[in-house]
């Protein structure tokens, strides 16, 4: 029982990893648990849209634990490309801590969703990663395009970077995010390109 | 799409409820959506110890929406036993409100997990709710009593209220806990009885 205590109370590190956008309305930047809940209900509201049929489970599991490894690197925004490999290893070393803290059975579940979502091969994992990209952009649609006007994130960019994942796991989402991008852009809400 | 769209931004929301515990080693109070991603993971990882056999995804469903309620009504404290109906009334009109906006598959999922945990019969509603109910003792006792001592709650209450469900829907974790709280006890993390 100590180990598994000890494991969510490492877990309680999460809720100090900020991200880059804020929550509609709060004065402070959204963290990584409170976002892993939202898309998590994101998943499961839009199951039926996926674009293969999933078992919305395990994407609900993937994405309950896909930010974990963040406890050690922190957040880094979508966009940034430079020290991915070190990053993707320093989260794997991560992980594989903080679940190794837990017996086999919850420790192979926990492994096997998050790495079953770095693959990012399965339909599951194309539409968790989906509903991980599409979050920010749904909250800077409402939020005036917070988020890229701070970072400096142009309109194509978001397209480029963000269009093919949604698009893969969830094209009916894309459809919406594609023409809501327009509109924002026509408002001003990115960065220059 | 758009419902759906509307229904996530909806959730939003709940970031901004916040709940007497305060995350470990930060100044701030947790919030109701952070706080739920939690849980959902100890359940995940201590469903091989729930006193009786339990689907564990309906439990981490129950767990995601269980709060959303408290968008309307605020968070409260298990120890606060005013205005229980009439809370209980609000929560069930918000969350209507708020899973109304789906399409009928999801809203039917979502209200039937959010009663299930209601009602409070079935073996996953009830170790669903030892997880709730576990959560912010987990966070007191590493955290010198934070909660008990700013709101004068005693040991004998926090026994009293939530030893019985914790015992019944997580038996192990109970035992656990009741040695834990004495220890507390003794080193005065407690309000006056």
């Amino acid at each position: 029982m100590q180990s598994i205590v000890d494991f969510i109370l490492e877990l309680d590190r999460l809720k100090s990893v900020t991200r880059k956008t804020r929550p509609l309305g709060l004065d402070r930047y959204e963290n990584s648990a409170e976002h892993s809940w939202q898309i998590a209900l994101l998943a499961a509201s839009l199951a039926h849209l996926a674009e293969a049929p999933v078992d919305v489970d395990r994407v609900v599991g993937m994405l309950l634990v896909h930010d974990i490894g963040e406890i050690d690197t922190g957040d880094t925004m979508v966009y940034v490309e430079e020290g991915l490999a070190e990053r993707k290893a320093a989260e794997l070393a991560c992980v594989t801590r903080i679940f190794g803290r837990l017996p086999d059975g919850p420790r192979a579940k926990f492994m096997a969703l998050w790495q079953e979502f770095e693959d990012a091969v399965t339909p599951e994992a194309r539409f968790a990663h989906a509903m991980d990209r599409a979050m920010p952009v749904l909250l800077n649609l409402a939020n005036d395009g917070q988020s890229w006007r701070e970072n400096g994130i142009s309109h194509e960019k978001v397209v480029r970077r963000i269009g093919p994942p949604i698009q893969a796991g969830c094209p009916a989402l894309w459809s919406y995010l594609e023409e809501k991008l327009e509109e924002a852009k026509r408002q001003g809400w990115f960065g220059a390109a």
